[in-house]
């Protein structure tokens, strides 16, 4: 009996930590991503906002599995997936004996086609460079116009979604604002800037204990940081956005972090999605009706005490190395046991200084809830090398408040965004 | 009397080292540059070669001169220079009592549309980052296709020029595919890879001493490096390039380090340009009839004992410190001096161990030339942060032959420029 074929798709961190798991295992293992890269998602507002370079935060998924001999990678996009000919549609077919999807999750703009156009999202290492570019822009431009209504818009940034993404951006971006790029533009006024956090709930940080989400707040508001809660974007356009109680707010920069789906990988898998597109799986992860079939992180719906599991890393990379587990096991003859998550808590930083843990009943905040946070996501980023430059940057940052990486190289993007504003007002 | 108006166009070697030069004088000095930041391009090729990221050679123009009162800097296009209002024309009009004009030089194609079309630049950052991106790209798609003769052609990546740049990128390409990209593509045969370089003069880097020449495309060619001397590539199409002798080389890959001329600025300043449209200066720097304005750097033309004097940073940074003092002279009502060069030697690395230097009469090559090479270029980056950062990538590279930065980001361009090639082929 030859080795089974098991293909992953997505080298996020539920595919990699399966693909890690079966290192060992007696099978051909065949990763696809669509990039070539795998990255340290929790630190991207830090790339969107100068402080890193994409690459202290992602590593060429080569060269991460460059130790396995029964695995391979490949950098193509999935454009379907054929359940019953048990092939994956890429540049080619790729036939699997299992299959292990981790395809993960994208922006939700809910179906608002003027917000998907007019706003950015924080998603994707491209996301992060394009708005650090733009935001950048905006202060260039602030410099050169003389409209002081144009100025004001210039400097209005809006972040919509008050989530981890959302609160850690806006303090990044608070910081930079007040303690770096003054000394960039000493000629600017800065009194006109403005971050505006925009919440449709009543709190901040939902995942977490009221406590500590108001004890962010209050930390985001003493920055600086404008809080508007139990509010939502309705429209977007051009020049700024609309909230549902009409208030109309001129902003020239909207980032996006309100929501996010699954992969549209999932309609491949599924006729009867879960909420935000996600995959109904069975507990043991496999899809109804295909036990070669594995749905893991983001993109799975599976319920633990009657909650459907967050879309967190660890649960992902958790279903990682079960689902590898469970293949083991199959192609051994054996059957597949169900997935039980370990909540490692969660914790997210509102910048310096501060940070809010939770690891189930303990509950942190401020200076000691930072340093954790600091060793946890040190800890967590892969190669040697990244963690000695970040190291690097962080001190560096911290001890003089400075920004390594102001450079707006994606002036692609920055230009064309820029132009599709002038066009569109 | 008011302090002068100085406008500094271009942030390269000589905008930056003029405004350096001004930071005392009694003048209000604005740098214009239509990008943020000042790169080091003797070392974009490591750039291109996934050994740096652009943050580690280049800096926010803002930042560097930060410390300076009576400076401010601009991210404009210059769409043009009205000599006789003394005005440069941005997105808005900008007057200057005296005019610095150091907008430096563009890749060359010597009106060839289907060179320009179907070749990839490496003069400016983006262009280094799009093709790091579309280098490994090309590896990506030679472990898809099954056809032979495509792989050879993904696999064989043409430098056309054999300046420092040109011998440079091909000695970097040679150790990124012999010591590395192995590693990354361990199913992958590598016997069909190829690095052609070719030169239309019978020998390499004209510009150092024929021994120094001979030796350096010495080892290259013990590297494996293709070189084509005496050539010239006379047609380039998406499926490869054509020599003047009718060779044909099917390539996924063409680099153009063949040449460079004047930035397109030049015009506005002269109906009579020298070779390479180069802008004839008085030997003040001054431009002819308008004592108020100084050309220098690549764009300038200026003979020394009968001789141009070549695009090179250290003759930008002297005539950069030059002109500034001859503003300061002028507007002082003394009287500008004439600028003489002093030759501060050219060196170039061929990669590992190996660099040719020259200074005078004074010639190294080698190891040794290499460790000058190392020293040199360190203490020219600018700040400590890159310094230490530089100094972690190399040691990383050196021990481990491992390139810290292989990330396909720019998947725009990389797949434009694929799909391109795919449509026209």
């Amino acid at each position: 009996m030859t080795a089974p074929r098991v293909v992953i798709v997505g080298a996020g961190f539920g595919g990699l930590s399966a693909a890690r798991a079966l290192r060992r295992a007696d099978a051909e293992v065949l990763v696809i991503d669509r990039y070539n890269y795998h990255f340290f998602q929790p630190l991207l507002y830090q790339v969107a906002s100068g402080l890193l370079d994409p690459a202290e935060i992602a590593h060429p998924v080569r060269s991460i599995l460059r130790g396995q001999r029964n695995t391979d990678v490949r950098m193509d996009e999935v454009r379907g997936i054929d359940l019953h000919r048990q092939v994956v549609r890429c540049s080619t077919d790729i036939p699997y004996d299992y299959l292990i999807v981790a395809a993960g999750a994208v922006t939700n703009h809910f179906g608002n086609q003027d917000i998907a156009a007019h706003t950015m999202g924080l998603k994707g290492l491209s996301d992060a460079l394009a708005l650090r570019a733009h935001v950048l822009e905006r202060f260039e431009r602030a410099t050169e116009t003389t409209d002081e209504r144009e100025r004001r818009r210039l400097l209005t940034f809006v972040i919509a979604g008050a989530g981890p993404t959302g609160i850690e951006y806006a303090g990044a971006l608070s910081e930079l604002f007040v303690h770096l790029l003054p000394k960039d533009f000493p000629r600017l006024d800065f009194a006109p800037v403005r971050v505006v956090l925009i919440e449709g709930r009543n709190r901040v940080l939902e995942t977490f204990h009221p406590r500590l989400g108001s004890m962010a707040a209050g930390v985001l508001r003493r920055r600086g940081v404008e809080l508007v809660l139990g509010r939502t974007v309705t429209e977007a356009d051009a020049a700024g956005i609309t909230l549902d109680d009409g208030t109309r707010v001129d902003a020239a920069t909207v980032i996006w972090t309100a929501g996010v789906c699954a992969s549209p990988v999932g309609k491949q898998l599924t006729e009867l999605p879960a909420r935000f597109g996600r995959v109904p799986v069975r507990s043991t992860l496999q899809l109804p009706g295909h036990d070669e079939v594995q749905v893991i992180g983001d993109l799975a719906e599976l319920e633990e005490n009657g909650e459907p599991l967050p879309m967190l890393a660890p649960v992902a990379i958790q279903q990682g190395e079960h689902a590898a587990a469970n293949v083991i096991a199959m192609s051994g003859g054996g059957a597949p046991t169900p997935f039980r998550y370990h909540d490692k808590g969660t914790m997210a930083t509102v910048g310096r200084n501060y940070a809010v843990v939770q690891l189930g009943r303990i509950r942190v905040a401020g200076f000691v809830g930072w340093l954790m946070w600091l060793v946890v996501h040190l800890t967590y980023i892969i190669s040697f090398r990244s963690k000695a430059v970040v190291l690097i940057n962080w001190a560096w940052n911290y001890i003089f408040y400075d920004r390594p990486v102001r450079l707006i190289t994606e002036v692609g993007p920055g230009r064309a965004a820029e132009q599709q504003t002038e066009e569109q007002r």
